[in-house]
């Protein structure tokens, strides 16, 4: 039992790797070289440009302004000067609403230490039951602070929970208050939002088949009758996964061709350069490899344009799946919030997430798989957390030392080395776990997958709940009670549920030593190693010496990625379990807490700064989900307190407490419907004054040619951009003809996005009259409105 | 315990006194004196006159026609006669989808029933572990033929496990189909109705308050903006507690006035009736009853006509609450489904009940106190449920010979009389828990007030799932587990998750004997008593012999009252949880719930067809419930059967039952995602088709007049019947000028119903202009729109 000098060297140690980190961060960001990696979303943005070409040869490496070193620490203060507003403009809301979990962490937990420490410190220590038992090894003189030390049945209990009220009451307010900013500042970002697609774009599900009907048509044709008014269009979704896949081939090739090329543009002297044809490179005819690539990528792009327009014209390869276009954001909001169908599993609609955050394998998934989809998986994360390590047992057993040298007999000699021998036997055991806890984020994503969330910020959402689901079992119950998760949960349905908390509150207070290092470790050292970024620093310089030819490719070669909710939301909401559960049974750790999340928001705040740069924006969707679990978190601190006293024999004062838990849970029914539906649906007022607002100030925007292709495939969209270099490319025009009319419109162009909403007033061609009266997958309201991929009704 | 001859000699006493009770009833329905109690629902709808009119004096009061007496029992087949479609034009769908649960029952036990006894008798019978027992007291011979009989460890208890899948596809497969068949009529209920007021109607409750507008400009001007193309107005709500009040004095004092009447009226040769002014008509001057009256109506009115000036016109008196009209459903739709105002507490729209299903006290209930409200009466149910007998413990305590004594000495004498002494004592202690279950649902449905729901429907369905919840605890656990409820609640505290399925199986073939008894008591018996209507009976002739005059006043008298919802369909949910659990267990148990359901059926056919009237027509909003209590049985059921074969040890076949809960939780949740929005929302599809087929059916509705005064509080309403008599009431026209100008309209009605449509058209008076510019409970968006209660919008 470490005892107050161990923790406190843990913490000197601790401190001193963290200081090393910020220091090595300090110097390397100021290197010139590595610009593009601490600071890559100014370039994105366009504030910052490389700041290599100004220098001479050793001053584009290497930071040669020595003053600089001496201001080394300067980061934390500029990351401090922007202020909210300004972040919301630069990263975006969800950007802005993640520093507030830490705002709101420091809100609370520097009063509640504060408090703690100064009234339950003197109250712990004059009790004094634990000085008798000085000599016992349980104790450590930690525990003489904390709730252990009071003798059984004293009247001090009262102390503790009139702190326990207390810290529930102020919890709560803080709790209220952010709960009301965010939900604000949500609907202040919608209404000060320039017009973005999604606001007037519904996305509809289980389209129900008719047959003798495109899906196109039906759509049109429910849409028109049942939303006359603001219904203007759609735009279909095509299965286009095998479309996809040739898309990445082509990038691999292109990748391929990409290395030739820069080989031999380096060395134009030497001869060109050559490859195998046949399995793997290794096999088969050696031919110019150039010339190769060249001729492999131009038939894989004709193959490309015939595939898309399979894909387009294939009334298999429609899904029933669309994105609907309204004239005003009150039709969508409208057309989302309600039901449509007699049958409530046909035409589901709901906001269309953004373009940008559409998962768009997803939409294909039929909606009575999403029943059975959804209870596989939940099945499967209870496995997930309760038995995991069942499995990572038994690849231990198989991965021992003589496993290995069943497996690989040469070895032996090798591994019968006495020093290699101890290191692979320290090392073997752990690595199963280690390589599970590193891919299990990965794992839960693929699950949420599974589920079929059509959004990558819902994918990620569930996620996040997934994971700590995983965290609070087995990093929080699972360190408080020895024993594996499954053991645990035995041991769960076996015990009542009265005597549950109890198991649990009374190892609380033993194992609050164990959470001030992990705190340390896992907190404090692990901000310390995000603002260092060494692995996309690794993988920068790497990239940037074997693969960058163009300052577009060091664009892409710098990759700064999002914040990482999935795995920091969860954590931050153990370190708010952590900090509430111990509040009034050691409130030593609150330090540690308040100590992390104040650095924690200092780094954070720069990161956001300076180099995410987030995928999407779901405006703080995933506050409601931080607000709940901060809830649950202080009805398992009640909870577990009510346990540990009742271990106390304080029959007086427990009592007392019983309400706590039910007020709480009432207070977060009343958030719920307070605020939640703020972040599930878009009130009528809101959209309203948004488009009168538009009309007064743009009466004459066309909203069809707005929203034109802005939920396009974005596979049609990546292969388009490339395709510019690619006219010589072509079919020939007769032959496609019949097939693929828009691809032949007067633009000459294969992409699918090109179809601008001019084309309205185009003249029809008069070979479009040939064409089959009711293409399967898309059709035309009048000859002369010729769309596609994207479809308008006739004007009312 | 009982035995497999004492069940019988239980049945054929219970078969016995519902044969009496049904012979009773037999006769009594014939005779023309009795016409009104037993066929009321036709003199409602018009379909039969008093019969009494036709025939000799004799004739009137009792049947003579001998030959009725031999086809007695013909209200049978006439019972089945009816076809459904039928029944829903003759008492609604609420009606219809009622008898679908006994149906329900007959399709889900009769196929059980065969197959259970077929089978599982042969299997526990030849078992025979309880033969070698055969001396021992605590087997009875039911238990030969139960599980009971199984000895443990016996592979039989595979039969059991694949029979309790089987029924529970069959039962799943059985509720999937009624659902869908019960959501279809929903709709097609709706799809076929007249025009009805609530489709084009929306409740909007928690409107905020700005000052120095009026509640009424405050909605006008918020859904004029919000909703322009398909609001057209709005009619308040009025706190009208205290008019309540005056209302009922009056009718008492006009009871009085008719009874002095008829007293009068029937000996016309006797002195008129005196009374005293004084306390309690015992002190005080004497003065003629029937002029005494007539003068304390009239200054009754005065009051009340300026009390309702007064409601009408102060501010104060309006609620925050309004039923808005739309003109076509699809926009009254897409207002009840979509959120209105970024503050979520803030216009909340819903479906506005039936008018007759309003429950007007609770509109003034503010949203902020729901929450509270809810948890309170959630925390008072739950302690209802476990805690009930402590205080009837404590009024039995007191309510003994020896209190009776103390309180009431003179009573001794009587008391100590040994017959009545042994009566007392046997009866006095059961008396309190009699009355307590008497005035149960009484209870309930005050608390359900309570928390604020604001339809009828939905207040009686709250309330059936309040006494389900009771129900479930306190008769079919309380029977299982021997000790009160409270006693239960602390020994589930105190077991493990696993342990309370044993606990509660191990003891459930024990207690089949009792079930049967309850079913053959509670069910049989009730149902024969049901249709004798023995209180409605003597009710109705006790008012009829005292307070009749005319043959208005008998058909009030009838009272022919609704389905009583709040009980049957708990009472109802419980016997299917019977038939469910025991179908493994005891299948001895089934034939009896079969008779029950098959006897319900014909006795509530024959009540809906002859008796009943629905006070309101929710259109079958209770299924949701009855499918999920059902299911929760099916759950409990499987739970049950896990813990009773856990504890026979029968290793082998228990792990294969663990997975039907959960399969049984999806199928739940599949169903709920599936049909439940039906019941819920109203498909904008619906609606639409609906309002097209109404456009070019009747294209020129003045929807604006069918929707004027529809929800008027019905303490306008009734008052107005009345006051056709009372036109001399009048106070001075010039006086209350200013004050009520819509009172003084040319029509000279002080109702205000009485502003129909057509004074919209109406000149306006003159003197309209001087009324204050902005009066605080109504306004008139032009002068010569002249609306009060109702207000309508210029119009677009």
């Amino acid at each position: 039992m470490a005892t107050l000098a161990d923790i406190g060297v843990s913490a000197l140690i601790n401190i001193l790797t963290s200081f090393a980190f910020l220091l090595a961060f300090a110097l390397l960001r100021i290197q010139p070289i590595n610009d593009r990696v601490y600071f890559p979303k100014w370039y994105i943005s366009g504030g910052r440009s490389s700041p290599r070409g100004t220098r001479n040869f050793v001053g584009k490496f290497v930071n040669l302004n020595f003053k600089t070193y001496l201001t080394f620490l300067n980061w934390m203060p500029q990351a401090l000067r922007m202020s909210e507003s300004e972040i919301i403009t630069h990263a975006g809301l969800d950007s802005a609403a993640f520093l507030r979990i830490y705002t709101l962490g420091i809100k609370i937990f520097v009063p509640v230490t504060v408090v703690a420490l100064l009234i339950l410190i003197p109250v712990n220590v004059s009790s004094g039951t634990l000085f008798f038992l000085r000599k016992e090894l349980v104790v450590s003189n930690i525990d003489k602070l904390s709730i252990s030390n009071v003798p059984p049945k004293s009247t001090r209990f009262f102390v503790h929970i009139g702190l326990e009220y207390l810290f529930t009451a102020w919890i709560c307010f803080l709790l209220y208050k952010e709960y009301d900013n965010v939900a604000s500042m949500r609907l202040a970002f919608f209404a000060s939002q320039r017009r973005r697609v999604e606001q007037f774009t519904v996305v509809v599900r289980n389209i129900p088949h008719i047959s003798g009907h495109s899906i196109s048509e039906t759509v049109d044709s429910f849409f028109q009758t049942n939303h006359p008014n603001h219904y203007i269009g759609h735009q279909g979704v095509y299965n286009a996964n095998k479309f996809a896949k040739l898309v990445r081939r082509r990038e691999r090739l292109q990748n391929w061709l990409d290395y030739y090329q820069l080989k031999f543009d380096r060395h134009p002297d030497k001869k060109r350069p050559t490859v195998n044809t046949g399995f793997l490179g290794l096999l088969g005819r050696k031919v110019d490899a150039i010339e190769y690539y060249k001729q492999v990528i131009k038939d894989l792009d004709t193959l490309m344009i015939s595939e898309r327009q399979r894909v387009i014209k294939d009334s298999k390869s429609v899904l029933p799946v669309a994105f609907l276009s309204f004239d005003s954001r009150w039709g969508a909001s409208v057309c989302a919030q309600t039901q449509q169908s007699k049958n409530p599993t046909l035409w589901l609609t709901d906001w269309a997430p953004e373009p940008r955050d559409v998962y768009w394998r997803n939409l294909a998934i039929p909606f009575v798989s999403l029943t059975i989809r959804k209870f596989v998986i939940t099945a499967l994360v209870f496995a997930l957390i309760f038995f995991y390590m069942i499995p990572i047992a038994f690849v231990q057993s198989l991965a021992n030392l003589e496993g290995l040298e069943r497996v690989a007999p040469f070895l032996r000699t090798v591994i019968e080395l006495k020093f290699i021998k101890s290191f692979l036997q320290g090392f073997l055991p752990g690595l199963a776990l280690k390589i599970f806890l590193y891919i299990l984020p990965t794992v839960l994503m693929i699950m949420s997958k599974i589920e079929g969330y059509i959004a990558l910020s819902t994918l990620e959402r569930k996620t996040a709940s997934k994971y700590y689901y995983f965290m609070l079992v087995n990093v929080f119950l699972g360190s408080i009670i020895t024993g594996t998760a499954f053991e645990q949960l035995h041991a769960f349905l076996h015990q009542s549920a009265t005597q549950i908390p109890r198991t649990i509150g009374v190892s609380i207070p033993m194992k609050a030593t164990f959470f001030m290092t992990y705190i340390m470790v896992d907190g404090w050292a692990g901000i310390a190693g995000e603002i260092l970024r060494l692995k996309p620093l690794v993988i920068y310089h790497l990239k940037n010496m074997f693969l960058v030819k163009t300052d577009r490719d060091r664009g892409k070669a710098m990759d700064p990625g999002s914040v990482d909710f999935p795995e920091t939301i969860p954590s931050l909401q153990l370190y708010f379990l952590l900090g509430i559960v111990y509040a009034v049974v050691t409130p030593l750790l609150l330090p540690f807490i308040v100590v992390f999340f104040a650095f924690a928001y200092l780094v954070y705040r720069h990161q956001i700064i300076n180099v995410y740069n987030q995928q999407y924006e779901s405006a703080a969707a995933f506050w409601p989900h931080v607000h709940s679990r901060i809830i649950a978190s202080l009805i398992i601190s009640q909870l577990l307190l009510l346990g540990l006293l009742s271990t106390k024999k304080a029959a007086k004062s427990t009592p007392l407490l019983v309400m706590l838990p039910a007020l709480t849970y009432v207070f977060h029914v009343y958030c719920r419907s307070r605020f939640e539906p703020a972040f599930r649906k878009y009130p009528l007022e809101e959209a309203m004054s948004k488009d009168l607002l538009e009309k007064s100030t743009e009466p004459d925007l066309n909203i069809k040619a707005y929203l034109a292709d802005a939920y396009l495939h974005p596979i049609f969209r990546s292969f388009e951009v490339e395709e510019e270099e690619l006219v010589e490319v072509r079919v020939d025009k007769h032959e496609t003809h019949a097939a693929s009319p828009p691809l032949m419109s007067e633009h000459s162009s294969p992409s699918a996005s090109h179809h601008h909403h001019h084309h309205i007033e185009e003249p029809s061609p008069p070979h479009y009259n040939d064409y089959p009266t009711s293409p399967p997958s898309y059709y035309y309201h009048e000859p002369s409105h010729l769309r596609y991929g994207y479809h308008y009704q006739g004007e009312p």
